[in-house]
């Protein structure tokens, strides 16, 4: 009964990619590749990032032989890079690896909350794109930056809900809203989903899709929580959509027949 | 592309009821039939909710009409009452109206917030029980009522969110988790729902449902809203069912290359 | 220099009393009179609430013969009842021990969260109104409830901002603001409390007065945890009737000098 | 009685200046110089931030002449700066005019939302530190880049809790918290304060100090909200010191008469 067959999202192209799926998983936290593919599956994703180490490996049973097998595209991360010049190297290492011009800029400027550092993930998101590559550039959630990322020529923002694995969700969905407002290149959350809800509410706020890791790879069942993604991205999108009502602090009657019922005029004796 | 066609929802049973559908709609702000019709079809609901005035014209292009042919259940309310009295008397027409002793049990106690009152609502609910009722109770989101309503043998106790038609969405998750907690009948969120992540946290704090009128029938494409809420509340239900990761305010890695990467180890050369 | 000196908050009335301060301490989990002592002075109360079991020790060294030397009134308090006859026997046997006709109702529907049965209180209400009883009444933020308890004479209603000894502070605000307006009895916070940012708020949505016990007496310094409330519930009484700017998502500058600066207008040179 | 007149803060250092008062008046906003002298007054501050164009006329009756009159230090800002050039170039003719190197830095990277433009402002930071100024950094609430601030030499950093003038309070009290635990140099929210309880919440989650300037000059009395804004930010400090209790979802009783109360064994009958 609950299919949303007719769910049909307009395509999202994010630089040369076009993607019918607005949801993108990244695969840090998996224990069990076939737990994985399975979660793949239940997401309906295109695209998932994948940190370098991960996938040097190109063996059978290995992360990107699973990958390849599924059909998604894979986006290499520069996860772990602290530098600018680090994260460069990285992309360069990746584009030779994968044949892949595309990269996600991620430099790290705190290993204890992980929070990127702006500063340098500027300088490397110039270089990179530069350098040919089409850059999605992962950064906290102010609109300033986000902007000047858009204004190098990244081809998608990805700005944080909050710190990468916190589970703690949206912090700041105003500044969500003013990223999406200011940019014309795709904004697509990454990092801090935990639930569903999470996910929705990225999406009202204006995101064009949500990247997450933690909330599928770390919850108890990764292939129920890839799907719950999946619908709550769907819901999100088309919520935003479809024009939400207005908040108010008094209730509006959700009945026309608010008041007395008169009992008289429906049934002839009260 | 996006279709959830396998997400297979366990049944919900409330009182002789069982539902697929884990979203209930209400018919109140309604302007067009045609869009009802439309809205209904999207929200792949079996369970409408009616104020009695509004059926008792039955004839072809009436909402009665309307509904018998989407073929879905119809429950009706007593919205409009504010007593006991009022709303026993309302719901014994309807069951003669319609042949069904299902109904929803609403007395407001302030037609300004349009807030239930809790003590009329226990009293109407103790005869309606008597009666051979299946009561679904409109209450507020206090634990205790809800056990009380739960305890005179009322076959859904359903909470609100925030005001009938304010759009506020949830304002106090923690009373929904302690009420489905301590309940054994099913717990349907009814009102202040204003948008999809709204649903979808009703049911992260475990609601088995939710319905909702005015965020669909006053949102600018209702259609467009009842497939955002149906998939909502799918991806809510699914997600407390996945066990979500916890919330933590320092970030845990969501790759497992956190830390400088090795550049030399994963190329040979740097 | 931090002096306050003149902060004249205007007096309050509850039923025969006057306070000048708006902060009334529980003494619920405290385990050292002489720190008791001294958050008691450093909170300014005029009034503290003791349950019953308390206070029937009279003797030099207990706790009530420290209250009356600090010169405090005593508020008896019926924690602990269950049910309306409990409560009101309880109150009943206060009136005999304190000579007071004032008394805290509190019915409890559910030892495990705290929260209080309005059934019950209600009926208590009502029966120690008619007694003569000046009723202090402790409820959820149900507005109607809380127009009921004032409907039936209550001198002060006491809703909740979460539930006791949870720390959760004010889960919603907007109920509060809500009874302030319906009511025209003094609206006291009760319990939920967590921190002075919480007090504050609670003033700032309308309460006339704040009761806390365990932010107090369980904080780490309990003497310094009393003042901070204090001062708390200062700013927000007077934020209140200072009247707050609006809320709004984008800026508006805080200064007039929005603009680029025109240095050459300040200097001569640029 | 309700005085507060044994609030000892310690006194905060600040580069080379030495608060006893936590709370820091902007001007922005203003229109009556007299209503701002009773706020400054109310306020209890010993700093006021002040725009460079608003201080060049230094007659009797102008706004420096007030200022001077008070005894308040005076930090000259570099609002309406959109470089770092600019901001430089205001920073040195502020040393000119006043004879002090203290420097509010503020460099905006939206003049619609007047978000700051960090890059910048860590650009100007750099110089200006070098150039024996004492830098008050304003920057958004990202951690990373307020430890760049830190680490650059500024003497205070000087967070947002939301945007300039948008009265949205604090939108992320966990970077907040992250900044303070992260830094040695003081930590001063600025901007997007609304009303008291967002000043103790700033101050709760670990700020040394609140700078504030619509919040108080547009109020509709902002004397009575300077005052309010004093109390709070010494409610937020008490607090923070005193140790709150931990949220926890479930209640822990706030008195120890938890159960139902032993009637017998208080008054010896029943």
């Amino acid at each position: 009964m609950s299919d949303a067959t007719d769910v049909l999202l307009p395509p999202l192209r994010i630089g040369s990619l076009t993607l019918t799926s607005r949801l993108i998983l990244g695969t840090g936290g998996i224990t069990n590749l076939e737990v994985l593919e399975q979660a793949v599956a239940a997401s309906g994703t295109e695209l998932v990032t994948v940190a370098l180490r991960r996938v040097t490996d190109r063996g059978p049973g290995s992360l990107l032989d699973l990958l390849e097998r599924t059909g998604v595209e894979v986006l290499p991360n520069t996860a772990g890079c602290a530098t600018a010049t680090e994260a460069v190297q990285l992309a360069r290492l990746a584009r030779e690896a994968f044949g892949t011009r595309r990269v996600k800029l991620e430099v790290i400027g705190d290993e204890h909350t992980l929070l990127p550092d702006v500063v340098e993930t500027l300088d490397a998101a110039e270089t990179l794109v530069d350098e040919g590559f089409e850059v999605f550039a992962y950064t906290n959630d102010d609109p300033v930056t986000a902007l000047r990322l858009a204004d190098l020529g990244c081809v998608a923002v990805m700005p944080l809900g909050s710190p990468i694995g916190s589970g703690m969700g949206i912090a700041n969905p105003t500044n969500l809203a003013i990223i999406r407002e200011q940019l014309e290149v795709p904004v697509v959350l990454d990092a801090g989903i935990g639930t569903a809800s999470d996910a929705a509410l990225a999406m009202e706020a204006g995101c064009d899709a949500v990247l997450l890791a933690s909330a599928v790879t770390r919850a108890q069942d990764p292939p129920a929580m890839a799907r719950a993604m999946r619908c709550a991205v769907e819901a999100g999108w088309l919520a935003r959509r479809a024009g939400r009502i207005p908040r108010r602090r008094f209730a509006v009657a959700s009945t026309t027949d608010v008041g007395r019922p008169q009992l008289g005029s429906a049934s002839g004796t009260p």
